[in-house]
Parts: structure tokens; C-alpha cells; sequence
């Protein structure tokens, strides 16, 4: 179980006992904006913080290094090594800004924390959103709108550049997307026909006794989740197109900015979309 | 084998052996109310119990520090650190309100013995039921009664903040109602056309030769295991549905003490619920 | 291989050698009533008979001492701490009834040995088959009768308490009827259609070569097996039904001798059973 | 691979070089009679042999001793300590009896060698069929014939005692058969519409490269196959019961005989089964 | 992967270098020869040949030693010891003139290099063809003509004995038929509609991981691929009875020099064959 | 993760640090084209160079040394002692000029580097295609294109052979062509119907845990992946034919001269190919 809120506070306290750090440092706010990060992510976080500071010879920790820091263990970092070509730099922008406005506008998505054409860890570029607060749980809108907000990049590219010109830079997006419509349908009893019960067997302890259970359902049951998925992929892609295309100014804006600056902030991004509407279509509640 | 009420007494007389408790202590009570504790949880007890006494500071144990120590034991200490807003502390006061009201209404269930929102090991809340004595077997009505109580919570998400609205907070019920279900399908013969023969194929002994079976049936027939869970559960559901919808009144009184007392205990509970009605389209015998 | 009767003489010889018996011992006549005992058992009831004797302080073991001891070693030792309710008493009582009933009316059953409400190992009661000599074959209609008064527990309680009442306490007698109609369709050619011809797979040897091979047939002829076997049990479940319900005053009697006397012995059961009839329904042959 | 005629009289004369055997032996005659011996199993039958020698003080081994020495490794150590009731022994009787019986009456079938009611290794009985030579391969009609024999104790059963009082005595007989038919349509193409192909793979070398392939072929091929193998099991069984009940006063005859003599050679067995005929329906080439 | 005709010259020189080999031997021949043989294989030879002329007390190896050499190694050493009797000898006989009439007719298969009833390694007899040069490729005409000359000697036996006299014999040549087959439809993309697409999964490094994955496609792939497979036996078979029927005269004269000569080599098989056509019904292109 | 431009530019200066270079090489330009190489690739390729400047008693390596060693690293030593005969040296031919020919014509291929009959490594002749510049993404109609190619050498051997002639020749080029139509599916949503959802499961972390789950989707979604695969593999092969059927006079044309000269550079198969042109039929976008 990862820490809570008050648990990372007391966590990152430990951590910060012995390095000093300015007055522009909130152990506490920090925290806060922590959720989901483990207590060695936290440990690795303060470390790291550390080395910023001193790579810029500072005798105390700023709050912009530990962001830097924050950002760093979160989502890898930076790899200014990679060159793409302007024709890879633009559609990563329009990637990321669709995920941006999809996230944006959708009601029960969280807010855009950062968005980046700069590739970090793995990726070509990033859309970070941060909870406000700490959840204990999601319900099936907030699912649907993360849905959809997970495949805002591949419609984007879709969208702008034809439907069979989409890349593979959508992979670990769909990976990710059909991770959680499964949760939905197979954990959670959240399909629209299979409710209220889960298709999971979980007969825990000895690892050999796993090998001896098959797929605890038949293949109808199979089918009917598979159905199930797909249905919740394809409502997810419709909405994300519904929400790029009735805002393609927005979108051309924030790709725009991006291309420019590589970089935006919460407060950037939300001022670029400010205009951005959610459509009729889009709407499921 | 988990020890019997005989045995637990003898197991907790030993265990409290050279522990002084106060007079307001009944070794036989305890024991009485301790069915389904291995002997390993009853040591347990004894010394949780001596520590919280140490804790106050008191010489003797009382009945209250048992009654702590049990429940820390039962189903793990409090987490008082978890922080949840008001949405999602309102929305666990309902859930477990829920599966009081499922379970006090049905008249096969156990008695509620307590409810919290105060989260407690892995769980947001709980709802606390005990039987007043020890049982050796389990009917088909008991077993559909417990399906009723498990999906209380669900349900009544689903009834107050709408189907779209019900979280991630239900997982472990529904888990365990599927269990229950598939358990009664599979082990016990309790199907409703799969009667009197079991599906489960346990060829003990050695660990390898059990891989070289699949799953013990056809396709056909694991439609037909599928297709009565799939009826029990759903049939537990309407029911559940029915107890809620039809005592909104009582289901709101409850969820608000909840979250103004947060832990209301076996009496409180009773008297919050007195005006409760058993639906006629729940009944099922 | 189990030993035969001679064999079981000469084991027992040995094991009683230099434990004093009086003359209430036959060791021919124990040899002749332990069929099904291993080496390992009946070593164990000598040592056993020893300390029942010893118990009671006697210099010699008498027949009593040996009889206590071959059934604590066969069905485990009296559960006295055990407490049921009057229900569940009265629920075991008519259960073991049911299986003696069938037993003793249907004509290619083992005679009943003994029935008891008293708690033995993992079981609630007991009622004891014991064939009156060693067998070297098990025909169709033997495998017939075994699975109807296998049943007989589970009939009798949905007889009495109705269909929804029936409970967890028949979870083994299933097992068991489920397995002998499985090994009868599958290792033996005795399906109705699926005669001669085995469905098992021996590959022997080597451990892993094991893992090569799935299940040695098609998913039809899996939906044959499945339909014979659910076809004996069903045929089962009807004759126990007719043989319980034609013979209810015979039931009544027998389950409240039980009630009083907790335990009957061979004499007393064909006793209380002098008026019970195989109705025409029941029969087969 | 097993030694050939050649190499097993080589191997004969290895083990008995320091054996000293009257003139009754002759190693060539007992080298032709061993056929199907491994190495291993000729060097016990000479140990064996000087074992029965020596258990009758005789200086020298006779062709007797080795006879009974062969036997004892073939087929495994008579158990007289075994007893059968009255019944048992007469169906063992009829059933060995119509093993014979088929064997004898079918043209493609070995000659019987022995026929015995005397229990031996894991059998109530035993009917023994020895190849007059070294056979290097096995056609259609005589894997044909070889079923029917190996169906012929179980209809036998069936002719005498009626469909429903067959036994499991017939087991491994079926198990026997099984295997012949799925090798016949499986390894050698020899299916009546699935010829010329094999559905076996070998993968060969590496254990664990077998676990990574499932049955190389689809479950329409899996249900011809199946249908194949119950259709020669059919065929067999048919053919089994044309010639015991067409020859129901030989099969009387010879049943009798085993009961009296227990044991009946090659000679005694021909001559009680002169006046058998093959029946029309029988014939399938 | 196997040495090249070069390649093998040059192994070849470097294992005769210190064995004098008198002036009929051509090393350059012999690798010319050698298609399909390993280093080792090469090796082997070498050190064989050097035997057979020690064998003899000859001082140099001749060319006969080391065709003699060579055929132990690549087919086995002849069993001589086997003893067939002359009706198993005389299928032998006509098993091995069909695989070599087949194989002679059709335009695509390797000449035939020996053909012998005297038994080899596990074989009953040998019919060997030798490519006239190294293949670096093959056609699907050249599989169709190999595949219908593995089955010519199962063909022949329905031919000449009937086709419920046909033989294990024919076992290790359907096997290798099927395998054949299945590799051009699995592997190589030549079905008649699974064209162009193969349909084996290589997830090469990791032993464990290939356990995670089944056939790689569903079950009406697998009905194609059986079907296709199943198709290709028959076409090899129809073709094979073709040019065996046709060609009876010519059959009968090679299974009779066969019987009487037990080996014949290349030419004496071309001048027997001198005579045979290629029926117009076995021609596929 | 394979090293990227700046930094292979960084590994190679490295590894040539030591080696004498002269002026004709340019390590910058080496990092250009060694796109998919690793780091050890890298490695290997200066040693190699150093190897090859030795072999031809040069002080300083020059760039046609370090071409040769990239080019016997990435596709592996040229085997000159490979003979072929004319027939398969001139279908090699036809099938690398199918290759070149469609990678030249369709638009999103990369260029055609290199194309040689030569056998290097395990392959007959190769056809070297190199990306101008590192890619990140691959879209749906590069992969399309990439799959048009890879049947390119199947294609033509039967436009030239007739469908029954063509070859072993073209395993590999299918293994890799259904891998990408696989992934395509599979990983990627690029489906015509399956789009935007993956169909593996990654559970990434223990070993075991892979054992336990199947393949994750239903048979009829198995299925659906089938015919996506399929009908991406009889697009591309149809557009092959398309662009060398049309192209006949170029393909001969470049055949002729790779028989001729067998290998031929970027610019030479330029010029050869400078009359091709896009049929109508191979557009698809």
C-alpha cells in the first residue's frame, strides 16, 4: 500500500532531517503533491534534490530543485541527446497537446500539472496531470474520462494527419488504456452488461497452485468482456475526437506554444485552452 | 480446523493464564464471541489486550481492552492518518451504511455488531457482522443472504449517487460475492440447475500432477457454472436494491450518524434501524 | 495395493505379538472386517487398542478396546467439544438417517455398520458402510447404489427442510459421488453411451513428458463425459429421493433414535429399518 | 530397442554360462519364446531360475524352473494369499475364458500360451498370448483382431451377467484397447478416413520446448480423431460379442474348466476350444 | 548451419591428412557427395573408413571403405542379426521398390542412390536419395514430389496386399510426410490459400517466456492450416498410387531383384526402372 | 534502448579514440548511418575497421574499411565459399531485385542502400535498406510499405517461376513480415477494425505470475486478429505484384546486372531503376 498524505509527510521529514533546504521549501506542500509516489520514490526525491543543489553549488536545497528532482524520478530524465526531425517534433507536439485539451476539457479528469515536447525516460514527450488531493476511489466516470484522455493523442494524430498516418508514438497510451478498461470490466464490475461481479481468480499463496486453474469463465463469458473493452475503447475515442476536433483552434494553439517552448506549466496550458468548449457530443452523464 | 467454542475458552484460559484482568472480564463470553479465530488470533488478542492496558497505564485488563484488541486483530488497526475529503467520507458512510441495512433487513444475515468509517488495514470502512454463535453449516438462503449484504455497498452507491457514480470502493465485495457465488456453484452443488454434483477437481497429493489436468468440464458446461453465478449475483443485487430503495429513510439516518459518530456499535446501530422493512419483492422463501 | 485379508492376518499377527489380549479378541475376525486398511492402519490400531486398554488400566486388551481403536484410526477420533445447536443436531441426525436409509434399502449396498451424531475428525456425523468381505470388483450396479445413498444426506435434507435449506454439510458426500461417476465414465467404459473405451490419459514416466499432453479428447466428447456423469448423478439423486420419501415414518424413527441415543449399531439401525420398502421407482435391475 | 531372436539367445547364453542346466533346456527354444524381453528382463528370468532351482534342491536347472521363472517376470508372482468369493471367481473364469476365446477364434490373433484364474501381480487372471516369431510390424487387421481380444473379457461379462453387472475387472483391458485404437489413428495412419497422416508431435530434444506447443492440430481434427478411435472400440466390441455368444457352449466349457484346474496350457485350451467357429459377422476382411 | 560442398572438401582434408588413402579415392568427390553431413558427421567418416580398411589389414582406405564408412554413418549399421520371415520380408521388399518407383518417376525428386531390404539402424530397409549437388533452396514442386515419394512404400502395401494389410512399416515415413507438410504450410507460406504468411511463433531468447504464449492463432487458423495439411497428404498419396499402379511390371521386377539381391545400388535401379512412365494423372505442373 | 544519434557519435569516438583514422573518414557521418545499431554493434564495427586496415597492411584505417566491417557486422561475413548453381544464383537475383525494386517504388520505403547476391550469413543474397535519419515512429503506411517490400522477393520468384516454383527462399522475409502485421494488430491498434486497443498482456515483473493467465482475449477475438493479419498480408503481396509486374523491363534490367556485377550501390540501383513507376492499383493512400 502506498503512503498517504500525512504518511509522506512524516516520510519526507526523515529524509529532509539532516539537508538544509530554503525558505522556499513546503515539506508539506510537497507532500501533498506526492500522491501515488512510494516511500523509496520519496527517499529518492530528497536524494536527489540534493545533487541538483549542489550541481548548482547552492549551500541549501531550493523548491525548484526538488521539482526538478520531483520530476525526474517520476517520468525519467530529460534525454536532450534525442534529435527528431521537425516533422517528429511537430506531431509529438500535437500528441501531447491532444492529451492536454482531452484531459482539460473532460470534467472528472485531473488537472494538466505539465506538458513537454522534451523526451524523458522512454517517451517522446509528456502530459502530466496531478490530482488535486489524495483519492481512495474512481468511479466509472472518472475512468471513462482518463479513457479518453489516454487516447487524446493517438485521435489527435489521426485528426490532424489522416487516419493512416498515426503512429506507433501511441503505444504505451493504448497499452495503458486497455490496462484499465479491463480493470473496469475484470476487477472492478464496471462492464455495462457484466456488473456487479468480477472475472478474476486470485487464489493467492503457493505459486504452483496458480499453474492448475485455467481462465475461471467460458469462452461466452470471454467474448462478453472482450465486447465489453472494446466498447469502452471506442466510446473513449469517440469522445477524445469529439473533444479535439470541435476545439482544433485550441489544439493548433497549444501545439503552437509547445513547439515554441517545449514546455509548458499548469498555468500556461490552462490559459492557451481557455477558450476550449466541452461539446454536446462528448457528454455521457 | 479452525477451534470450536470449547476449545477457544481452553486456548484463551491458557493465553490469559498470567494476565490479570479486572472483574468486568468473561473468559466464556469472549470465546462465545470469537468464532472463527485460529488459535494463533486468540494469542494474539491476549497479548493486544495487556498492551493496550499498559497503554492506559491500568494494572488489570479490562473488557475494553479486549474488545480493542479483538477488533485490531479482526480486521486491523485504525488508520487514522488516512485523510479522505467530504465527498468520499459521505460516500463510505453510505456504502457501509448499505450493507448494515441489507444485512440487518434479511433474516437470514448475522446481526450487525458494529460499523465504521474510520478506515481500518486496507479498507475505507467496514461493516461488522457477527454470528451469536458458532455454526457448522451453511444453507442456500444463508448463503444468498450474505451475496444480498456483500453487494449492500454497491447498491446503494448506485442509489444514491447514480449507476456512472459507483468506485473502485466496492472491489473487495464484489470479489467476495463472487467467491461466495462460485463456491456454492462449484463446491457445493447449490446451483439452480447444477444441482446435487461438484465441479472442482482435487487431486491432492502431488503438486506436478496437477498440471497435467485442465479445467475438470466442457465449454458447455462452463457456460452453464457461468450463467448461475451470473444469476446469483444478479439476483443478489435486485435484492439488495429492493431492502435500500424501500428504507431511504432509515439508509439516511444511518449514513448520517455515521458521519457525525463515525463507529456506532450492535445497539446503535438496532435503534438507527428500527423502523426498517423487509420489501416483499426481496424475499425469496 | 492395499493387503488382502490373509495378508491383513499376518500384519496383525505382528503387530499384536507381544500385546496381551483376552479371549474376547479374534484376530481372524478383525483381519476379516478391516478390508480397505493399509499396513500403516492397522499397525496403528494395534498401538491404539494398547492405549485404550491402558486407559481404562486393564492388563489385556479386549475386543471393546480394539473396536474403539479401529474407528478412531478410520473415521478420526469423537469431536466431543464440538457444540452444535439443536437445529444443526437435528439437521445431522436426519442427514445420517438419509444415508442409512438408502443404504439399507437399496439391494447391492454395503450393510450399514454404524451411525453416529457425535463429531468424528473434519465431519459432522458419521453413518459406516462395512462390506461384509474383501471385493476384488465394483459392477455398475454397485457403483449405482454407492452414489444413491452418497446422495442420500443431501435428498434427505431437502426432503425435510426444503429445496433451499439444503446446506454446506453434504460439500463431501458430493465430492465423493462426483468422483465415483467420474472414474464410471471415464477410467471404466461405464457411461450409457460411452461404453468400453477409457478417457484417460497415462503417460507414466517421466514427470514433464505429462505437461506435453492436454486433455487426450475433444471438446464434444468433454460435453459427452459431462452430460453421462451429471446423467448418474441426477438418476442418483432421484432413487435417493424415492427411497427416503416412500420410507418417511422409517426416517422419522431413525433420525430421533439418533437424537436420543446419538449412536446405533448395526442391530439397532436393521432394527429400526425392519419396515422400510424399496419402492418400484427406486429400481433399476 | 528390444533384442531380436539373435540377440537374445546371445544374451541367454551370457546369463546361464555359470548356471548349470539339465537336458531339458534349450536356450534357442527359450530365446524364441521370449520375444518382447528386454536385456534386463532375460537376465532376472535366469537369476529367477536358478532361484526355482535351488527353492527344490535340485543341482541343475530344468526347463520347468525356467518356464516358472519367465512367468513370475513376465506376468508377475502368482498371489494365492488373494481370495475370491464363489461369484468373483466364476466371472473371472468366464471373463479370462472369453479373452481366450476371441483370440483363439480370430485369424490375426497370437496363439493363446496359457490361460489362469489364479491371481498374478495386479490381475484377478490372466490370459496370455505368445507370437509364435519376432514380428516386425503389426497391420491394420491384426490391430483389429488384438482389440477385439482385449474387448473380449468385458463382453463376456455383458453376455453372462447382463449389461449392468459388468466390472471393473475389465480396467486395464479397456485401457489396453484405448491405447491401440488412438495409436492406430494417431501415430500409424491408420484411421478409416484419417490415413496416411500422423497427429503426433515430436518435438524431440528439449524438455522444456515441448511445453511451449499444445496439441498441434484443431479441435475439428480432434473430433474425427475421437470419432475414429470410438468407432474401431465399436468395431471391436461387436466382433468380441459375435464370437462369444456364437460359441456360448465352448466359452461354458472352458469357463468350467478354469474353475476346476485353474490353470489351463496351450494344449488344453486348443482342445476345450475345437468346436469354436468364426462367425459370419465376425469377419471383416 | 551444415558445411557447404567447400567447406566440407576442407574438413574433409583435414581429417584424412595423417590416414594414407590409396589412389581410387577423391576427396573432392566424396564432399561433392557429402550434401547434409555435419563436421562431426565428416569426422566420423574419416575415422570409420580408417576401421573398415584395418578391418580388412589393408594398409591404405580405399573408395569402398569409405562408401561403406559413410553409409554406416548416415543411415546406421546394417542389423544383420534381424530376422524377417519371408513374408515380412517380401513387403519390405515391395515397401522400399515403391519409395524408389515414386521417387524415380517424378521429374523433381533426387535420383535414387541404393536401395536395400537388409535392415539398418531402426529401419526394415533403406531406399537412400542422393541430391546431385548442394540445394540452397526448395520449390513447392520439389516438397509435392518428395512428400509423394515418403509415401510410395505405405501406398505400394494397399497396392499389393490390400488396405487393411498395410503395416506399421510405414510409421517413421508418414511422420516425416506430416512434418513436411506442415513446415510448408506453417513455415514456408505454401498452402494453397494460407499463402505467403507464416504461422509459428519464435519468441527465441527466453525459455520462459515462450511458456506465456499458446498457438499464436485462433482455432479456424488451425482448421485451415489441418485442412490445407490433410490436403497435401492426399494429393501425395493420389499421386503416389498413380505411378505405383501404372507402373506394376516395373514394381514387381525391382521388389523381386530385391529379394533375391537384397541391395541394389543407383544403376542397377535406373536399368530395372528402365521401363516406367509418369502417368498423367500424377502430373501436377 | 538503443543508442541514438549524439549518442552513437559519443560510443563510436570512444572506441576510435586509439585507432588511427584517415581523412577520408568521418565519425560524425558513421553515427548518421548506424541507426539500430547498439552499443556493442558499435564497438565491434572499430574493432573490425582496425581488423580490415591491418588485412590490407594499412597504418591508418580509411572509411571503405569501416564500411566493410559495418556491413559484416549487421549482415554478417560475405560466405564466398557458398556455391550456387545458375538456376539458383539467377532466381536470387530475381528475388533481391523484387525487393530493391518494390522498396524503390513505394513512397514511404527507405532508400535501397545496397543490394548483392553474394550469400552473407545465413541469407542467399541480401537487399540493405537504410533510414535516412533516426526515426522515433513508424506510422501505419510506412509499415504497410515495409510489409510490400519484405513480400517483394516471394512475389517476384512467382511472377518469373510461376506459383509452384517459388522457394524456401522467402522463410524469413514472411517470419518477418507476419511479426509486423502482428504487431500492426497486436500492439499497436493499427487493425482495420481493431483499432486503438492492444491485445498483449505485459504483466510484467515475475515470471511466474505469466504462467497463470492465458491468452487474454476470447477465440472470436482471436479470430478477428487472424484476418486483420491476413488481409494486411494480402495487401502488401497484391501491391508487390503490382509494382513488379509493371515494372518487368526494370526488374529484368536489375537482375541481369546483379547476375552480372552481384552487387550493385545505392546510386547504381538508382540508375537502373530510374524508368520504374508507382502503378495506380499499389496506392493506397
Amino acid at each position: 500500500m502506498l503512503p498517504e498524505r500525512r504518511d509522506r509527510e512524516a516520510i519526507l521529514r526523515v529524509h529532509f532531517k539532516n539537508k538544509p533546504v530554503d525558505d522556499t521549501v513546503s515539506i508539506e506542500a510537497l507532500a501533498a503533491k506526492t500522491a501515488g509516489s512510494s516511500g523509496a520514490d520519496l527517499a529518492n526525491i530528497a536524494n536527489e534534490a540534493a545533487i541538483v543543489a549542489a550541481g548548482r553549488n547552492a549551500k541549501k536545497i531550493s523548491n525548484a530543485d526538488i521539482t526538478e528532482a520531483f520530476e525526474k524520478i517520476a517520468i525519467g530524465p530529460e534525454r536532450k541527446a534525442k534529435i527528431m526531425n521537425d516533422h517528429e517534433k511537430e506531431m509529438t507536439a500535437y500528441h501531447e497537446a491532444g492529451h492536454a485539451i482531452v484531459g482539460h476539457v473532460l470534467p472528472e479528469s485531473d488537472p494538466v500539472h505539465k506538458v513537454t515536447i522534451i523526451p524523458r525516460g522512454g517517451t517522446g514527450g509528456v502530459t502530466w496531470f496531478l490530482p488535486p488531493e489524495d483519492k481512495s476511489y474512481t468511479s466509472i466516470i472518472e475512468f471513462k474520462d482518463i479513457l479518453a484522455r489516454a487516447l487524446g493523442g493517438r485521435v489527435t494524430e489521426k485528426i490532424v494527419y489522416g487516419p493512416d498516418r498515426v503512429t506507433t508514438g501511441a503505444g504505451s497510451d493504448l497499452r495503458k488504456a486497455t490496462e484499465i478498461a479491463r480493470e473496469m470490466v475484470i476487477e472492478q464490475g464496471m462492464g455495462s452488461n457484466l456488473r456487479d461481479q468480477v472475472f478474476h481468480e486470485d487464489n493467492g499463496g503457493m505459486m504452483f497452485d496458480r499453474i492448475t486453474h485455467e481462465r475461471p469463465y467460458s469462452e461466452k463469458t470471454a467474448e462478453e468482456i472482450d465486447s465489453e473493452v472494446a466498447e469502452l475503447i471506442k466510446e473513449a475515442a469517440r469522445r477524445a475526437e469529439e473533444v479535439v476536433s470541435k476545439n482544433r483552434d485550441s489544439l493548433d494553439k497549444l501545439a503552437k506554444a509547445l513547439l515554441e517552448q517545449e514546455t509548458l506549466d499548469e498555468k500556461q496550458v490552462a490559459d492557451l485552452l481557455k477558450d476550449t468548449v466541452l461539446p454536446e457530443e462528448a457528454k455521457i452523464y
